[in-house]
């Protein structure tokens, strides 16, 4: 019998139990970190022949050059005719969906002129070239490529290169298939922290990119890490939690399989359950012990339910609401009779699902918004994975003689009040001779 | 006698040295590093008290709490009763500039309906809490309060801390001002990476906050490098760079103090210039000789000049937009007489000065758009800090019975695809009984 643990809001202890449970900073592993920097220093001297004979010890590859990892177009179309009847019709569907959704992220360049006569701007381009990170294996998942590249593509992104790792050869149809859809120009079957170091500084038959997107293992994550600032990264992603808020409105069968969705991810994976019922609770409870022992991943599902998850017993939705908002979780279910007004309360969160139909896995396949998001409360103060992410902006400062005399004033007297008298020079002469103000 | 590096793109080791003095990627110092985990672990165990240590220790402050280190609003009004002669009123403008260009970056929530009556948006929202560093000493830089603070007041962040380290009590009279216009909540006079880790983990007096930005020493980088994921950081700045792209037809002396005003900020400062004209290149080098010994900040330019610094002879305009493009420069000078046309062929820069006028020290106090730019080439990816910083995106999915049917085929097939059944059955229960459907 699966034992999840049962809390109230009201328990004296309540504030360090939930702590407790939500706290999944781990320390970074030292000896990751060490074996991803001697990997990456190996790839940043050595180039390809580091690749290569990276990709023949973890991967059990034997192959002679890098040429050899690169999966061709063709090769891809291949995937496609190989998936089950009505695969790619279902794949398509999302991939069209993802895209409409995020074409309503684009930014537009804009310019202003102020009342001087001077223009600015903000001008917003795509980045050149974008690298896409897909785990091999298990959790080689093409819903993954679709929701990692389509936003580059609808940024205008000119060259994105899929790396994933083939262990003794094999990769999925899936991930490959999804490649195709989604318009990826270059497959590398490379993974691992190699993979990384040869997208971030580039070897002599792969090209740098600028940013590097996608989630992976403890080694890809150090990896990326220790390449951030070189190139740009999306984040380090911790482990995957639902919050679902229900007024007990709902079929607890629902919320029961809703948190074995998220369960299933990995042991680390945490599902809370909030709701002013009690009586409800306990239903959600039978429901599992009647539900799990159906499921293919129940292992994987009872360790994550009985580690880090919780029925939460709240005062009243506000209540839950605000525990909530302390929390900022990842995927917010509101499984409410009126999830609109509940919404009012609630501050942060990556992806908000309304009302008790949006169950989480729509969201994670082809509701349209990126599965991409912010975790361990980091909602806080980040976004899902968007177009804009993939888009950078400049700054535009246009001036002219007469436009720019009142600025040239205030920069001479602000930057002699910092010391910084080539600064003050640099105005002064332009628009006063090169006479300092009278100040 | 003043050497600056004289290069042309047409020299057969052209790439090299100008790689060579583009390199700004330092190693990490480990000593550093060792030190700020050792700061951070100490504030996050011993909170206030060992704040209070550290303080007294690096800052030479006799005090015995956290609540001695704050300063009210009162003192800050007192700052700008003391500022000189038209200070406030050049402050105020460079604030006003600021605020309007920062208010057309504010992002709108939206929401799509899609075909099928689902419901789809990205809400976006302030951060709650945003904390500010601005250094001591001789670069404690009002307009660094300015541009680092605003932005976050028009994202509608409600609790904005600044930090500042004051040694043996002092502090700058134009920082506590410009904290004052910019609307700072709480001033506290910590720095150093005991501040850092204090807003990062919160204190028993100081409450955590979701975003930390603004510049500092190595100490401060490597504290904000460490607490990345707990808060958000703004960047890791590198040295700071312009590139002046100039046809010629412009004052050669005006492209030397560009020069000098970039170079006054510290020795590892780069000033190049891109010129077909070598005749105007060395009229450049003959302003640099002439006006450099009227500089009161004359070493640290001449250092700078000599030491990360080039003039350029390129074959073209074209010529010169394409190594700015390679280097994707902070600051970008077209100091040209038709700019516009050039920007055309721009890709990346933090900021783009149009025109003879659009002296980069305009930019850096009061034309409107931020100076806190990407440095060492991250305009390849990413931007100035803006609104966009302080705003965070959720997503929303609203759906009903009827019109998700479609997402639930949708997610079962490829949920079952990737070996996620209970995502599968999440769906399958609410849109078709609990019935896989026939695949």
């Amino acid at each position: 019998m699966t034992r999840i643990r049962q809390l109230a809001t009201t328990d004296a202890d309540f504030d360090a139990r939930l702590a407790a449970i939500c706290d999944a900073q781990g320390a970074l592993n030292q000896s990751v970190i060490e074996a991803t920097d001697a990997i990456i220093g190996k790839v940043r001297s050595a180039g390809d022949a580091a690749v290569v004979e990276l990709t023949r010890k973890f991967d059990a590859r034997e192959i002679e050059s890098i040429e050899e990892l690169r999966v061709s177009i063709d090769e891809l179309q291949a995937a496609v005719a190989r998936l089950p009847e009505g695969g790619y019709e279902q794949l398509s569907l999302a991939a069209q969906r993802i895209e409409w959704f995020h074409q309503h992220q684009k930014q537009d360049s804009w310019r202003v002129t102020d009342a001087l006569g001077n223009t600015l701007g903000q001008r917003v381009s795509p980045l050149d070239s974008v690298g896409v990170y897909v785990p091999g294996g298990k959790a080689s998942y093409p819903s993954s490529v679709l929701m990692n590249t389509i936003p580059a593509k609808v940024a205008g992104v000119e060259r994105i290169v899929m790396v994933s790792p083939s262990p003794r050869g094999e990769i999925n149809d899936w991930v490959l298939a999804a490649a195709y859809l989604a318009g990826v120009d270059e497959v590398i079957t490379i993974g691992g922290a190699q993979a990384v170091a040869a997208l971030a500084y580039g070897t002599e038959s792969i090209q740098a990119v600028d940013k590097i997107v996608g989630p992976g293992n403890a080694y890809v994550a150090a990896a990326k890490r220790a390449v951030y600032g070189q190139v740009g990264i999306d984040m380090i992603a911790g482990p995957s939690e639902v919050l679902i808020i229900t007024d007990g409105s709902v079929d607890p069968d629902w919320i029961a399989m809703d948190m074995f969705a998220q369960c299933e991810h990995d042991e680390m994976a945490q599902a809370l359950v909030l709701c002013p019922d009690t009586q409800f609770l306990e239903q959600v409870q039978g429901s599992i012990a009647r539900l799990l022992p159906t499921l293919e991943r129940q292992a994987i599902i009872a360790a994550a339910l009985e580690g880090r998850s919780a029925l939460i017993a709240t005062r009243d939705l506000a209540d839950a609401a605000a525990v909530s908002n302390r929390l900022a979780p990842e995927h917010l279910e509101l499984a409410v009779a009126d999830p609109e007004a509940l919404l009012e309360e609630i501050k942060h969160a990556g992806a908000v699902f309304l009302g008790a139909y949006a169950t989480e896995s729509l969201g994670d396949y082809c509701a349209g918004p990126n599965h991409v998001l912010p975790t361990s409360g980091t909602a806080r103060f980040s976004s899902p994975l968007g177009v804009y992410d993939f888009e950078k902006r400049s700054s535009i400062i246009k001036v002219a003689a007469h436009a720019g005399q009142r600025l040239g004033e205030c920069t001479s007297m602000l930057a002699r009040a910092e010391g910084l008298t080539a600064h003050a020079r640099s105005a002064e002469m332009r628009f006063k001779g090169d006479e300092p103000p009278q100040l």
